[in-house]
Formats: structure tokens, C-alpha cells, sequence
């Protein structure tokens, strides 16, 4: 068992943090709950962004960059956005330090703004103010714009990747001439997030509405993804709003349309952010650390050399330069950092392999790869060299397989590794299928929450006084209304009327 | 003549700005200074990114990710840094906002924070932070991190591109454990920028050293690229900064030598920023609008249908599928935005060729791409598909060239574009030469800058003083001192001193 890495069974919490540290993905910053997202861990965003950036532009989507800076005035324009995000902004007064006379070596704000500037906590507001000005007529539509970029939002209580003050994210803002289009981007966007945490990240998501009183301030409907984490807490993976005609209303976004009359665009925003980590550690990692689903894995396969003499090291490292080329491809470049090697695998997503050639015992360099999630390590000493083969041993599995240099290719690898995120994927959903229990009262809710967690399937009423005291009571909420009805009618758990609706109720993230 | 785009000739700055307007390249955001960076004008971005990237990953460098805030009692730990920096920044004051009971529907700051925070100017404070941290022994280094990321300072006079409140840019930090290796890491990066301004971006650019006064706050000497725009202003394009020990010494980032010894590091760091758009577009186009260099033209090729019947309509399209086939592949991805249909030409840079199927006249369509400065276009009609052939018009010189349909292939396309490329570069670069003139006095240099403008390359002592004098009398900065210095001894222009050294004056963006 990893000394360095408490397990989950011992302390949940304290685990999660510990398969960060250990696997360096990110730190704390010098600025209350904000994160230093470290290589390993920005390199796994690095993959998120490149394969949905290609999701985003085969759907038709450019991207584009608005300021971080909004006028304090823009958030007040859509009165359900004010209230929901107005209370958590970090707020820009001055523009200006000076020394401080008074405190020599210290500074102070000065040249005050006239109208404070929050950062942004989401942009709806001003790209709202920016389409007014871009959309005259029919012939404009649709926008369809997505930005990468930081937004900030001041919480209480923060957690690595899951809630932290500043994080990065994507969020697509489109305006469209009926409403019909805007409700059929808010539904394809919300299916790109759910194939690419399935087919990328090996989460299973439920796809779902979100009551009322958990949808986004401003929209007309929220539609989500769910998963399920290893402790049985949901958590929202991706989110995807039709906003209907409340920003287009409040920015003035008016264009001539068909019939030559005006009329306001209808518009949706859509996003997911660097919680898929988060998703991703909770959902995969084990005891000893993390586990990276192989599509978005930055390293793929660890290579430790074993030697003692010069002569073993030379033997070691001409078969090592074998068996990267059978990987690689004879071509492959390399990179070196210090005494770590590395050889691209796949130069379009960038993923590679690495040799380990530091000068630190090799069982330590097993686990500093074992720990960071790679997928697959092989080790190989002199008696490997001598009989033309080595041990490939599988993070997930833990499985140790003895194979001959001369089996190995690409595909050979390729295969190993789409094996293993099956596996991943089959393992999780299990995981979750077994974890979806149903109640058929809300004391069996309660039961079910304070015993085993997960997801609680039930029949129930959404409304916004009675999740709130189901929220005090249970400390759960409604995660969504499942696409997925059976359309059965029972009682709603809470009220007891008659329902044909069913919701998932769970402790989530 | 474009009739929305003012000539250089008749005023340059204006140029400037209508090129960036007609091309829909950027606007001015809703906060003073900001801007906002639309589609077409982030589409270049993202193939500078893309470039950038790769030949920083290629050095052995990775990504990672600080924080947007540093704390402004960071910013006075680094003497010459706080005099450079602390005057121009964005001060976060407040953590909420809360409605003003004084004023109904308006908000006010809440919640003040103990201490201000800044947004980054520059991260060279929150990084050597953390580099602290993470570094013990001479083990954990090199560290050789590059960071994507928006920073902020509050300038008076803004342009678009060129110099705005916010603005896009990479930043990258190292750390060493030998003055040689800083200096080695400093001069290698000075060379990435070099290349990619010039086999990229096809800018000429001066490598150089900056004199004492104009180096980076904080830095032991700051390393430049300097390329000369066609109202013969110079314009800084990337520095590189190795800055000794100056940041270690006030972050206080020691280790452990091999010598068992403790000691600090030493630091470099490098950037550029969305500025080299604005140099691009400066460098290169001209009153008809924007020219994109086609190495980093996000639209290689705009194809534009003429038609008046359905009949012709069909047939035009039918041509015009095998001529996108026979450029892109059979299997070239089709994205669909409205009526404009774009096919990826290389999936690796993510360039496109578009046919653009709008229901507007093709003249006006023609014009739409000349403006937005695509490299090739071709108009496709009745005649053309009749004789098995169409025009090609050339962004650059303008050229016609009429084009057999079965002559074309991917690599016929490519060499069109390759052959711009250099076209471009040898244009802007006989501009540069033809505008490096000599001054052996003071008078000289004055009479040339008011008369000529463009590089001024004279014998010079760089001193603070003299530099500051001269800058009050003719506005003109040392651009840099040279590289490539001829070794010859000739005499101050200001102090009349003997000396080796020749520098490049300049007006300067």
C-alpha cells in the first residue's frame, strides 16, 4: 500500500488529496482557494481541450476570446443572473498600487475606477452586450462561439479542480433566429459532453433536466450530465443551458428576421471546466493513486531500465531503443527533460512514452509512474534483454503480462490500450448501475442516503420548497430528471401525489 | 480601392483599424482599453498557439497553469519589478457585491479583502512562489514550464492588438542550476521567436539586446526581436529575459548544489502575445485589407460559386465538389456554418478551404475573403465548369491565373501557398533593408527620423541618461543593440566617445 496516499476506505477526503499530491497534478496557490495546476495535471486539460475542441468545431463552432473584466451594471441587466451570481464576484476598484507612505515597502490602491469591474464569473453578460452589437439580421444567424479562458468565483469552501476560486473552462454562447434551433444546440451540446466523458474520460453520465430550483440562474432549462463518484456523491460533469429570451431581452440582441419584423435571437451557453479532473480522479484512481483513462492519458506507457555495470546499461538501453522504435516507430521524436526520455506516440494528440533513465532506484521510478496513473510500465534488466522479452504490467488491473519484443507494434499497444479503457468504463458503470437504488418513500430516501449513498431513483414533484427541505433535512438534491422515464405512474415521495415523474436524488459535489 | 478602408498613405493609424474592422478580426470591448478578439481574428491566434506550441513542447518545455491573482505584496518583493510594474495594475479589492439599498437596482463592493490582489501583469512573482516550493536539490532541476494565459496592464493609449488593457500571450519561466545554462535556455527561446516570427508570420525581425533602460524590470538583461511595419515604426515582436538571480534571491527558490552546497537558482523568462497579430497585419497588408501569411492562415482557400439557374447551379456545385476533392482529399471533413462549407486542407493545423454557397452577389463575396485576407481565390461558373478550368487570383500580387481542374492536387495548392510565403517574407524584407540607415550624427539621426522614420543604425554608448534625452527630443528608443555588430569603432552620436558598439533607434509601437 502507497505510505504516502491514505486509503479511500480510511478517509475519503484526505485520499483524493493525496492522489493529487502524489501524482503532482496541481497545489494550492499563495490566494485562498486558488490552484496552481501543475504539468501533469495541465497536461491531462491539455488532452480534455484538444479532442472537445475538435467535438466543438465538426459541430460547426469557432472560438473566440471576450474580456475577463464586466462592468458591475452588465450582471444587474437579467434579474435571475444577479442574484444568482452577483454575490460570489471578485470586484476591480483601482487600477493603479502606489506606495504607501505611511507603511514604507508596502503599496496601496490607488486611481479609483468609477464603475467597479467584477471578474468574470461566466460571460453571458458580456457577450450578450457584444452579439447586440454583431446581429443586425436573419443573415447573421446562428452565432455559434465557443471561448477556453479563466473565470472566477469567490467560494466559501474549495476543493482541488472540484471548487476552487479561479478555474478554467470552456463555455459556448450561441444565438439562433427560432426556438426550436436553440433547443436543438442545447441538446446536441449536451450529447457532445456525454460521448466524450463516456468515450474519452470512461465516466458513464445520466443525462437529465435540472429542476428549477438547481438550473442556471437566467436559463429557461439547464440539461446535465451525472456521474456517480467512488464514494457514492454525484457529481455535475458538464452543463448545457437554453436560455430562451432572457439575455437577448436584457442586451437588446434584436434582428430583422424573415418576415422583416424584429425579433430578440434566442440564445444557449453551454460548458464544462477543469472539475472533469476532478470527475476523472474520483471516478478511475485507486489506493495507489491515480488511474488516467488511456484516450487522455499525456504519458502511455513508462519505460524503467534495470542495470547494475556499464555493460548491462548499454545492453539495456540498445534494447530499450528496440522496443521504443516496435512502439513508436523508428522515426518517433524525442524529447529529453533531464534524464527522462520522451518519444510521441501519437504526434496528434501528444501523447508518448517515456524512458526513465534517472538515477534513482528503479522500484522508486515504478511507483513515480504507478502513482501519476500511466497505463502501462515495463521494466527492463539484463536477464529481459537475454531472452527477448519483458513484464508489461497493467495500472488497471495490476496484471503483469510477459511478452516478446518481437510481438510488440503500435496497434499491438493501441490494443492493450483500448482494452483497458473498456475496462475502465465497464468497471465505473458497474460501479454506478449497482449504486442506483429506488425509494419508494422518503423515509426510504433518507435510509438509503445516511446507509449507502449513491443515486436515489424515486417519484417525485420538483418544486423549490420542497427540495429546499428535503436540502436541510437530507443535505441532498435533485441531480436531474433522467431523460431516460419509464413513464409509470407512482407517488410523489414527498408530497404523495400522483407522478409520472422520476428524479435522481444524491449527495453530490 | 476599398471604399471601408482608409489608404496608408492617407492615414496609416486609421489603416490600421479599418483593416482589423473589415476583416472582423477584433472590437473594442465595453471596458475601456479592452478588447474583444472575434472568430477570424482568434483563428489566427490559435495557429500561432498551435506553432508555438509544438516548438516549445519540441525544447523540452510543458504547459502548466498559475493563478490570475497574486497577492500586491508579492509585486514589492523584486525592487526594479515593483518600479516597472506595480503603476499600471488592475487592484482586486473585494470579494462580493451586493445591492446598493441607497440606489435600487444597482450593486456596490462587499466584503473587502485583508489584503489587495492584483491581476497578473506578469507572473514572474506568483511562479518564483511556488518554484520555491517545488524545488530542494539540484535533482528538480531544470524546470522548464510555459503557461497560456490573460494578463493586464492598465494602459492610458490603447490599439487593438497592439497594446490593450487585457491581453492573450505565453509566458515562460525557467529555473537553473548554472548561470551558463540560464543564459543558454534565455538565448535558445530568442531563437524560437526568431524563427517562428520569420518562417511562420514572414517578419524580418533584429535580434538584439535591449540597453539598461529599456530591459524587463527585474531582469539581468532582456533579449529582443524587433521588426520594422510599413509606416517605418519598429515594433517589438517577443523578448527573452534572463534574469540572474534576482527572482530566486527575493523568492527566496534554493537548493541544495552538488556541491552540497545551498544556493539560488537562476531564472529566465520569455512571451510574446497577441501583439504579433497586430504585427502581422502591419507587416503585411495593404489598402485592399488584410493579407494573412499563409502558414498561419486559418482560411487557405475561399471558392466562390457563380450561378443564375438551378441548372447552372448543379452543375457549378457538381464541379466544385470535385475541385474541393481533388485539393482536400475525397474524405476531407465538411463543417457547415449557415451557407459558408468549410473542408479541412490539413487536420493538423486545422486550415480550411471554404465555399462560400451565401445568397449574396459573388462580387461582394469576392470582396468578403480579399478583405479577410485568405491567400487563394477561386470563382467557379457556368464557363469555367464548361471548359474544365477557373481562375485562381493571388491575395499577394494579385496575380490571375487560370488553372486546368485536373492540374490541381494537394501539393500543387501547397506549393501556391509555400511560394507566397517567401514572396512575403522577401517583400517585407527588402522593405526592412531598404529602411536601415546610417546616421554619424546626432543631426543625422534626427533628420532621418523626422524625414524617414524607419531603423537608424549609429555608433552609441547606451546610457540611461543620453537615451532618456534623446527619447524627450525625438520620441526614437534604442530598439536594440544588434547581434550582429560589424566590431568597428566609431563615435558616440551623442557623447562624441569612441566606441564599438552601434545600436538601431527607432520609433516604436
Amino acid at each position: 500500500m502507497a505510505k504516502n496516499i491514505k486509503t479511500r476506505s480510511q478517509d475519503y477526503a484526505q485520499w483524493y488529496l493525496d492522489v493529487i499530491k502524489a501524482a503532482g497534478l496541481a497545489d494550492y496557490a499563495p490566494v485562498k482557494g486558488c490552484m496552481v495546476i501543475r504539468p501533469e495535471g495541465f497536461a491531462i486539460w491539455e488532452g480534455i481541450q484538444r479532442d472537445l475542441d475538435r467535438r466543438f468545431k465538426e459541430t460547426g463552432h469557432v472560438n473566440a476570446y471576450f474580456p475577463l473584466l464586466i462592468p458591475q451594471s452588465f450582471l444587474a441587466k437579467e434579474a435571475q443572473h444577479v442574484e444568482g451570481f452577483a454575490m460570489e464576484c471578485a470586484v476591480v476598484t483601482h487600477t493603479r498600487l502606489e506606495k504607501d507612505p505611511e507603511k514604507p515597502g508596502t503599496l496601496k490602491p490607488a486611481s479609483p475606477l468609477e464603475e467597479p469591474l467584477v471578474i468574470r464569473p461566466t460571460s453571458e453578460t458580456v457577450i450578450g452586450h457584444m452579439y447586440a452589437q454583431w446581429v443586425q439580421s436573419y443573415r447573421d444567424l446562428p452565432i455559434l462561439i465557443n471561448q477556453w479562458c479563466n473565470v472566477m468565483r469567490w467560494e466559501m469552501r474549495t476543493r482541488l479542480f472540484l471548487r476552487t476560486a479561479e478555474f478554467l473552462w470552456q463555455e459556448g454562447h450561441t444565438a439562433h433566429e427560432t426556438a426550436q434551433e436553440a433547443q436543438d444546440e442545447t441538446m446536441k451540446m449536451l450529447d457532445v459532453y456525454a460521448d466524450f466523458a463516456q468515450d474519452v474520460l470512461a465516466i458513464p453520465v445520466v443525462k437529465g433536466t435540472k429542476t428549477d430550483s438547481e438550473k442556471f440562474p437566467g436559463a429557461d432549462t439547464t440539461y446535465c450530465i451525472e456521474a456517480l463518484m467512488q464514494d457514492g456523491r454525484a457529481l455535475q460533469c458538464g452543463t448545457s443551458h437554453n436560455l430562451g429570451q432572457n439575455f437577448s431581452k436584457a442586451f437588446e440582441i434584436k434582428f430583422l428576421g424573415r418576415d422583416q419584423k424584429q425579433d430578440f435571437v434566442h440564445t444557449t451557453s453551454w460548458g464544462v471546466s477543469t472539475r472533469l479532473i476532478g470527475a476523472m480522479i474520483m471516478a478511475h484512481s485507486d489506493d495507489e493513486g491515480l488511474i488516467v483513462p488511456p484516450r487522455v492519458a499525456p504519458t502511455l506507457l513508462a519505460i524503467v531500465p534495470i542495470y547494475k555495470t556499464d555493460e548491462e546499461r548499454a545492453a539495456v538501453s540498445e534494447f530499450i531503443d528496440r522496443l521504443v522504435a516496435s512502439i513508436c516507430g523508428a522515426e518517433a521524436k524525442r524529447q529529453v527533460a533531464g534524464d527522462i526520455h520522451s518519444y510521441f506516440f501519437d504526434l496528434s494528440t501528444h501523447q508518448k512514452v517515456v524512458v526513465d533513465w534517472r538515477d534513482s532506484r528503479p522500484g522508486d521510478k515504478q511507483y513515480h509512474w504507478e502513482q501519476r496513473g500511466v497505463p502501462l510500465r515495463i521494466e527492463v534488466g539484463p536477464r529481459d534483454v537475454q531472452g527477448g522479452a519483458f513484464v508489461l504490467k497493467n495500472r488497471l488491473s495490476r496484471d503483469k503480462l510477459i511478452v516478446k519484443l518481437d510481438e510488440i507494434s503500435p496497434a499491438w499497444i493501441k490494443a492493450k490500450l483500448e482494452e483497458m479503457h473498456h475496462a475502465l468504463f465497464e468497471r465505473a458503470r458497474k460501479f454506478r448501475d449497482d449504486n442506483i437504488r429506488h425509494a419508494g418513500t422518503y423515509d426510504e430516501l433518507k435510509q438509503i442516503l445516511a446507509d449507502k449513498g449513491g443515486f436515489v431513483q424515486c417519484f417525485f414533484k420538483p418544486d423549490r420548497i420542497s427540495e429546499a427541505k428535503i436540502k436541510e433535512q437530507t443535505k441532498a438534491t435533485v441531480r436531474c430528471i433522467p431523460f431516460d422515464q419509464s413513464g409509470a405512474e407512482g407517488n410523489c415521495i414527498f408530497s404523495g401525489e400522483p407522478t409520472r415523474t422520476q428524479v435522481l436524488f444524491a449527495l453530490a459535489y
